[in-house]
């Protein structure tokens, strides 16, 4: 516990800038207070024959140990992003990180995970507040009788589910926060994180995998919307939702002016290559877990490969397209290269082969190089480059779908799986649906964020104050710094 | 390695402070070598048919995994106790944090495994030393035979038992290592640390997970008391023992005056935060661990989300809390509600739903932000707050059992558990036996830490000397500073 | 992402420096478009019956999380390097610890799997580039029918086998990296690392794992060479590789001088034992997951078990001989002791007692302290200690199969490993196949990695420029700083 506060806490003076927690606290408080009319004590229907046992214990053993790897990521992001800003707002970023999965679990356990898997609307959940209503999983397929039908292929308890798709849900949120660091208000970033861990993000999740209309694009006999484990469901809209958030906010002071643009280097290389490391780990998990269940292992195994091949081609690939250009291999051009090159098979490492999972992460890390340096252009103004990497190859990933899967039935579970892609013969049959998604997704993340930042900006403000900015974050909103007892620039 | 110790040891002078070496040495070596006339080697009875061997096949996997996690926590603690001390300590904080799981391993091995779960007496184990004795583990219930009775619930090798409680052990001697910061004697650290993990933990552990009085609390038709992963067995007896220690050692110099109290804040905030999403991480073994089995999955799965949503909730409220009183979203209060939350749940996570957890580490996030101020309050000086978060919230959660448990056969296992809690319409019954334990564990390792410290002290001096404190521990106990190149404030 | 880049990217000038680029890429692209002619789709096949696919998917699930473990270590490798250097090559040792392990899945995949395992040559792998060939893995034994003959004991897919292997070869890489830090080019360790993941430990490791002449080694009834987990094949070969290395490249500038060697402390002791600490993690799927099977869990903990006692009291011996010589327990002894431990126990884990596992770690953090000095002596200049702990501990590892062994049948598998050990009277008959294989690996890997050094050197020279030394790596090779902001040591 740093020491200042106590005396602080001591003193005991409420200040007049009360009020911003409480611009959290009360849509908060009124999620939570609603629960109590509302949620039921979920059941789990036991199965009974041995074999049946193990099969359950060994599919949830898998879930819930890549649910808590996927977990890990939010240290991945908290180091990757506090690396990649400047010291003097390390504080901040930290505690953005930390806090932030804290209330996704809230938000998402309240309303979000109903909103996304509960009920049969095409457009949106309507029940399954609170993991409320009628369940009897782990019962699969025909057996599964309640209210989260669309998560009735993973033979898993309930709360396996729920946890699985929470850790999911507080990545989006952790990819925004590294685009409008360094300027945005503590308070403003929380609301916005309720707001899209709770909302936004659950109702196109419902679109893809709660079994609205995207996931039946096409009708019964058509080829659907496939994304597997998430490009575009997680990390298209974080990076659509960042985009708009640094948009809305503009570039930090000084760093874009009549001479052009100006570094804002990273203050800590270590801790931003470990976060880089953890998220590699962490993809471990996200991708493989979400067959959510073991079967005979081919597919958790074909994943892991397919997923560790585009991250090392995606790494490559950056570092020699950077090398190209700037005569040197960039350290945060490797990190974000290995980054790109998961967004992009994300989408489809069940459903390509592992030649394939390689050109998709090598083409995503030639991208995300290319990205970045656009995106400067634009003058929006991007501290880690998160755009880049989970919003532009996010779009690659799901358009690789359309390209490269190998067809239903081929790799990943019998009859099932996106149409055979564009590059392998298969026609635009499963692009058409891939760029609808795309283009759907896109345009109402980027509607509603707007709209939602804009409301946040009115009531709440959305950037500190230029003083303070100046001066750091870490003083000013949280009145300490990160690194006390070192001399550091002025 | 780091280059000054070369040229030291090329000299090759011994010195005159091999002393402090010897005095950890000699009762190691006593324990290492006493070995050798007691142990003999377990034996596993091999289970024979398909459906037996992949039962016990997966629940050891599973709490082999849930092991590594809480072993890791070695390392949150290591980077959350340094973040949050000042540089001129790194070196000494890190060094205790390593080498005291390795202690652990020694003398839990060698005697606290046995006096913890070593035969059938009410206060003490008896036998078991260095894994010995007659153990015909994966047996379970009445098939097993051996001298570990009191873990014959567990279909898993002894060898997996042991490692798992060993990563328990091994917890409650980092609780002490931050209590104790920036003033304790590397020695006397380590002295003190191989006797609350070579004895007195076990002790209370046999008390309540060893078939002792507590556990049997009331006789065969009593409640017993109950505490599912350790809010007691693991937390409070760590956070007792933390008390002891840093009421004893005083606190540091210049930390209170006439004046008031001085803020030392800490001087690594990123790797303290790193080190509380590591703890969070650890904690998914540390209690789904605890059922060392997997069933039908059930179980982790809802012990896994009560975790969660616990530490969820005392991040929140400990954030809200400390923004009411100081006006700002403090970053180490993050972090202390976070593992208040989940120190908090501990003991209850397989007993309670789902929202009772969210409540329990509400609460446990509110009680940590008043704890840390009044113990401040006290003069004793707690550098990291291990005392409020363990201590205190480790108290709350053993209460927490007698307040919301749903009732036995309700949540865990077929008529297990304890009876409903108060809060619930059950009354006293279960509140009883948890003040009881709760009194009794604290009663016996304040008494015990008392007198080994007060041995330590008169033996080998608990305090490092003035000059050397002013200097930082790391040049004066270990010849090095933690980070050479960089300027650091006078 | 460090901004510096953006503007040097915008100005889009393309620099004579683009040739060094050129050199790692030419043989990559190689490698690469081979791959088009080569290679097919592995077909598993798939079990019918559910108890069979639960094995083989508990099985999958075992190896897979141990993969993900060991892959970790890659986190581990890089903090404790990066760590133990000066903070103006910090930039550059991260680089080298992230793309290496990219560098490696590639080189790996496309031929060193093959070379290491592919068909049945006494001396090197012949087939299965790409993952190509036949191969029906899951099954097992006599139903196996494909090229990698040698794996064909464990029942995993061949993706799983393939991950898992990979991560090994990954390690050996970054050993290496360790022992030529602070002043290699940058381009020269990629192309060396490649050569060595791609060729030179693949042949090493065919010789041992791969089914060749040191696993038959004394014929069908002969005791064979044993190195469990890779004493040998994964740290001697990557201590052995370091050790030419560091010899080639000569020392640091400033080093050692007519007065005596001059310590160079590194900068970040916190990270660097944040890196012991998730080696030790990676360890216990390192250690454990080379059963490669679950079985009936005894193996898995038996091993998991003497892993950690072997670190345990590697780390403690090493303490304590270091405080015995210097006076203090110095923090990189205790990181070293802890490491040698656990490359001791490596190769003997399955097969010794937990007793005598503790003695193999007790005798290798011995070692490793005069290991230490004594190369430090010799002017081989191993900034991180890579060499003492990897290769002299690996070497001492191996030797203790041979002298600890408790005898075929005893503890690991009917029938299968070493015969027993010197010590526990079973004579010289497991100790010559080991001393040979010792003798062969290391003549082999001397003048294997001592010829591609030399190329090297000739090609693209082995050391950055006097100027570039003495400013740090960081901006000459990467033009960044790893702690932009903080004030440093001239």
């Amino acid at each position: 516990m740093s020491k200042p506060i106590i005396s602080r806490l001591t003193s005991l003076k409420r200040r007049k800038r009360l009020s911003p927690a409480w611009q959290v606290c009360l849509p908060l408080s009124a999620i939570v207070l609603l629960f109590w009319s509302v949620a039921a004590v979920a059941q789990d229907a036991a199965p009974s024959d041995p074999t049946a046992i193990l099969t359950v214990g060994l599919d949830t053993v898998w879930v819930l140990i890549c649910a808590f790897l996927v977990f890990f990521m939010n240290a991945g992001f908290c180091m990757l992003e506090t690396g990649f800003c400047r010291q003097k707002n390390a504080v901040n970023i930290l505690a953005k990180n930390l806090i932030v999965f804290a209330l996704a679990s809230i938000a998402y356990w309240a309303i979000g995970f109903g909103l996304m898997f509960g009920g049969e609307n095409a457009f949106i959940g309507t029940t399954g507040w609170f993991l409320g209503g009628a369940d009897n999983s782990p019962a699969i397929g025909k057996d599964y009788q309640g209210v989260f039908g669309a998560l009735d292929w993973t033979g898993v308890p309930l709360f396996a589910k729920f946890l699985f798709q929470l850790v999911f849900a507080g990545t989006a949120a952790t990819i925004v926060s590294g685009a409008v660091a360094e300027r945005i208000k503590f308070v403003s970033f929380l609301i916005f994180s309720l707001i899209l861990t709770g909302i936004l993000y659950p109702i196109t999740g419902h679109w893809i995998w709660g079994g609205g209309w995207l996931a039946k694009f096409g009708g019964d006999a058509g080829p659907g919307f496939w994304d597997f484990a998430g490009s575009t469901v997680v990390h298209s809209v974080g990076g659509w939702a960042a985009l708009v958030g640094a948009a809305f906010l503009g570039p930090r002071l000084g760093r874009y002016s009549a001479a052009g643009a100006t570094a804002m280097p990273g203050h800590n290389m270590s801790i931003a290559t470990l976060g880089c490391l953890i998220l590699w780990l962490g993809w471990f998990g996200f991708n493989p877990g979400s067959t959510m269940g073991v079967g005979d292992g081919s597919a958790i195994s074909h994943i892991a490969l397919t997923t560790n091949m585009a991250a090392a081609f995606g790494g490559v690939a950056a570092t020699f397209t950077a090398w190209f250009y700037l005569g040197k291999p960039d350290l945060s051009m490797i990190v974000n290269g290995i980054l790109a090159g998961l967004v992009g098979v994300t989408a489809s490492c069940a459903f390509v082969s592992v030649p394939w999972a390689g050109v998709i992460g090598l083409i995503a890390g030639v991208i995300v190089v290319f990205a970045v340096t656009n995106i400067d252009r634009m003058k929006i103004d991007d501290p880690v480059g998160a755009i880049s990497v989970h919003c532009v190859c996010g779009v690659w990933g799901t358009l690789a779908v359309g390209l490269f899967a190998e067809g239903p039935g081929k790799l990943y579970k019998e009859g099932l799986g996106p149409a055979r892609g564009l590059v392998l013969g298969g026609g635009l049959t499963q692009m058409i649906p891939q760029v609808v998604g795309i283009l759907a997704v896109a345009a109402f993340t980027l509607v509603t964020t707007a709209v939602v930042w804009t409301v946040i900006k009115v009531v709440a403000g959305l950037r500190v104050p230029e003083e303070e900015e100046l001066k750091g974050l870490d003083i000013g909103e949280h009145g300490m710094e990160a690194y006390s007892g070192f001399l550091k620039e002025a």
